[in-house]
């Protein structure tokens, strides 16, 4: 398949990834230049009351890569998560299950401390893993599921 | 416990699962020689309209090791993705998240351009993770979920 | 945020935690001296039929380490995961999806030989992934989700 060919389809395939709509669920996209930077995923998909949540990083606007302080890049990393998961009409208490992945396990207490205060009706079930890399020189990726809390009858 | 039990206790469980059907769940191997060799695992498990997709390779089948240019590779293992949805019953556009591991992020690109193809209707939530290493020489495993669509009422 | 503030917060969401139930969910904790050492996790996360189960360690709880066996952590691991499965009410060949993570792909057939034997129903979709480091020593981490099964009517 030839290069041309190739872009030519992804580019279709972002162009109608804008407008398709199924009739049961919907593409959540709220990373700030999503639409210059066309990516073969959504920031997360709602099907009926369960948001499938991609891998979040944590990322400076101002230079495209990981915050250079973890900690202020475990923020960055949860406040998009948390944009996301309201952006798809959620709360960060809806979320059930998280894995984050990590370059350097000596940041777990402090991801942590981070971590625990974005949440206050009970924390998710979640795994924090080893990874020896990832993308955008990010020291975590942190993905999940979420369902929207019913209301008691 | 003994080698010969625990060998008999694994051909035991393998045939109850050849026949094992629960009222509410599918279990779906479709890969060649998932017959020959018995693997503590299904390609798929269906439940309501939920299908859960364990994490595939892309094993040339002749050397039963992965491919070895990465980009035949990543066809193949997306090919597999797509063989087990498919067997299930749904369609690669159900898919609502997937995992992708991989052993070099210098192949992220690459990996997009076979991967986007795959997906007509808006993408699933992704993770792409680093690993430093996968079974059989693998470079990429991947898994997900899918949730049937169901039709505008 | 000063660390004090931090800490308070932590606290209280831990304490909020320990009364919280959604109407819709129940927080699983079923680790010994989970009451101790707070963690901002829960065991699982039961909402409707579908448990989400946290990363699970296979930990000596003498040491508070993995056990210095593979194979015995390997049992500890499942044994863990099982405690709260059925800390939540569901069984083992409830579960649909796992994912291992491992530190050492030379322990795979090992864990495949103790992971069999937990399942009588049909396997779970599953995903075996390396991984160069998890927390607390250990060779594997375990994770999943369960669905209750359903009687034919």
């Amino acid at each position: 398949m030839p290069t041309r060919l190739i872009i030519v389809s992804l580019l279709l395939a972002f162009a109608m990834q804008a407008v398709a709509a199924d009739a049961d669920r919907k593409f959540i996209n709220v990373e700030p230049g999503a639409a210059q930077k066309p990516r073969p995923l959504s920031d997360a998909v709602l099907v009926g009351n369960t948001l499938y949540i991609s891998g979040h990083l944590g990322i400076d606007p101002q230079t495209n890569r990981a915050a250079e302080d973890p900690q202020i890049e475990a923020k960055l990393v949860m406040d998009r998560v948390k944009r996301t998961v309201e952006a798809a009409g959620l709360a960060m208490d809806d979320i059930v299950s998280i894995q984050v992945f990590c370059t350097d396990l000596a940041l777990y207490d402090m991801f942590n401390n981070v971590y625990g205060t974005y949440f206050t009706h009970g924390f998710p079930a979640r795994a924090f893993l080893g990874t020896n890399a990832l993308v955008r020189g990010a020291h975590f990726e942190v993905l999940g599921t979420a369902v929207r809390r019913q209301r008691a009858h």
